[in-house]
């Protein structure tokens, strides 16, 4: 494939799905000229259908839809995972239009059994699992890696959905139902790990190159993201070997795109790779203004094979706050006033019709020179947000 | 009037003109997660309107067009000066939706006559002018002033059009002629004025108060702006003068939106208004990656009556490089690459259709640490650009 060096006003990309992964790309495919056009399966009006006149509702179990789609563009690009790349792929054929990143580089990660596997092939250390099928397999785990551990379905989860952590035979089992483990799928038993802090690492690569953000720390709450770091505080030598191991995992499933990479800081201190997303990441919001190129510009240019941006930072902490809904009501951003007026602070906002408690709505992202001043300022900004 | 406190996802703003200072004014709404519509008097596709399902074709004299038009808006802004302010005041009238800048406050300004017999008046020193109305006028200027002046149609202009500069009495007749002058049109003399530099300043001001921009440079060729400096590279007390100035102007037309001025330095050191834009001008695109808050976000939140957001630069020294047409096509941005991979460069492309020759296509900021060495090198990234 050659190196694209041109930029074309009737250059159309396609989203699959469309979420505000996809609402933020879209931004910088704009900013390059480039239109948009998405396929999205919610019956809700999403933001970024606001954004473009090329917007298609259908669903992703039904091949022609998506086919009819794609060849209305000249790339398409994903913003979740819940495609199987089996369909991915025949869209691909079908269409002509090619997919990045390539349905046999998600067929490497959608399943959580594989993605394990292919990344441990290469050496890239992962929490230790192992896929589970009777309730004998249920109480081993148990009693080999202790308790509570996680089970999961190796297929789907987002944002903590599909896992399940269980403390005990008896809930381990009611899980592995709840899972579909007895309707036939295929389920993973993971130990919980003792980790000091969750690291995340986004890389982008393409045929001209590959470029690592920064190792941040995410920071979670029942399972959600509520803030990110940047850089992680943890030693330069811990980022550095997430920052290695994030690109070893690129390289390893052949990636054209962003992606993003999840790490647990054990206690002993070993970086474990936990999770992996072919897509814009949460963990990677702050890089919009904390870095140079922002992930949703770096994925603009990747699956469109443009040279890659620099990640290099722009101040030298970043803290990034999830803004979470705090009300079930029409979606409304409210008491916002000290979190538009900091110095060196950025609201997003998503443009979702509805708000509902714990729903990602948008998020605040603060610059500044010391990261725990930034991120307990960022904090105070954001405490009376009503969103 | 209340400051606005709340985005909502509902809330819907529109432009009346779909270049590409509504496009770029758009993305800053997208990020607060609103919506736009744009109405437009162009047939060719507009880039914008690649950008919005709301999009609305129809003529800048027809009031009834852009009345339906403002009624499906909650505001509606400007981003070009061709619509006359009565006309604005009646479609804001019949629509119940406030246009932002005030069609009082475009009144002032809309007229070059009545611009400059405004800015007097409040004290602000103007480039010496005359009414014009015949033939012994435009000579008694150039004996009073000097030959080559200028003369400028007082209703439209918009780099450089509407424009012509006379170097002795036949060239000022047949230009009189050219304008309109002799079919009613008012025009103005306008003498030449000796300067080191060209300055510009944006000011954003509403209900919740008034930030300034950075003075920076604007280099012109041929009437039109290349490249934008900032700051500029005059002494720190010129750049407060013409600051000052700017934000006098504004409170004089009571302006609520972000607007632009333009200054002479002269060669004794005296800081002029030339020009005003009621709207984001070119010389401010540099602040989207220069300054914390860009000319575009503060144009949204100024006229949705949101705090405005903070104006300093993010890097000491800031190079932006108009990237005009260099060939009659389809439009393709090429030879790219240079530009694209350079560390703390900002490739922009503003999706027009077709390429002409000196159009502007698009443009590139380069932020850095020296503003010399910072220009030199935009310059020789950009110098390969096919556009």
């Amino acid at each position: 494939m050659s190196t694209q060096t041109t930029l074309s006003a009737r250059t159309k990309l396609g989203f699959l799905g469309a979420g505000q992964l996809a609402r933020m790309s879209a931004l910088e495919a704009f900013r390059f000229g480039i239109q948009i056009a998405v396929f999205t399966d919610r019956a809700e009006n999403e933001p970024v259908q606001f954004m473009t006149p090329f917007s298609t509702s259908g669903s992703f179990d039904l091949i022609e839809e998506m086919v009819e789609f794609a060849k209305t563009c000249d790339v398409v690009t994903l913003e979740n995972e819940f495609i199987n790349s089996e369909i991915l792929r025949e869209v691909q054929d079908k269409s002509g239009t090619p997919i990045f990143p390539s349905p046999s580089s998600f067929a490497l990660i959608e399943n959580k059994l594989v993605e394990k596997q292919t990344f441990e092939a290469a050496g890239i250390p992962v929490t230790p699992y192992k896929l589970v099928k009777s309730d004998e397999d249920l109480e081993k785990f148990g009693s080999e890696h202790g308790w509570p551990y996680l089970l999961k379905s190796s297929k789907g989860g987002y944002d903590g959905y599909g896992n399940q952590t269980v403390t005990n035979l008896e809930e381990a089992k009611t899980a592995y139902h709840n899972l579909g483990g007895t309707t036939g799928h295929d389920i993973l038993a993971e130990a919980f790990v003792a980790f000091t802090h969750e690291l995340a690492v986004q890389v982008a690569r393409n045929e001209t190159g590959t470029v690592v953000y920064p190792c941040c720390e995410t920071i979670q709450k029942n399972h959600i993201c509520v803030a990110v770091l940047s850089p992680a505080p943890v030693p330069e030598s811990i980022q550095k070997k997430a920052q290695n191991l994030a690109l070893k995992a690129t390289e390893t499933i052949n990636g054209k795109g962003i992606f993003a990479f999840e790490f647990f800081l054990t206690n002993t201190g070993e970086v474990l790779l936990n999770e992996s997303a072919p897509r814009p990441h949460n963990s990677g919001h702050y890089t919009i203004e904390g870095c140079v190129t922002s992930q949703f510009e770096n994925h603009i240019r990747a699956v469109l094979g443009l040279p890659l941006g620099s990640t290099q930072m722009t101040k030298p902490a970043a803290a990034m706050i999830n803004l979470l809904g705090t009300h079930n009501r029409p979606a409304v951003a409210d008491h916002i006033v000290e979190g538009l007026s900091a110095e060196n602070g950025h609201l997003h906002v998503y443009g979702k019709v509805h708000s509902k408690v714990g729903r990602k709505m948008g998020h605040f992202t603060l610059l500044g020179h010391d990261l725990r001043e930034t991120y307990s300022k960022a904090r105070d900004l954001t405490v009376g947000f009503q969103i």
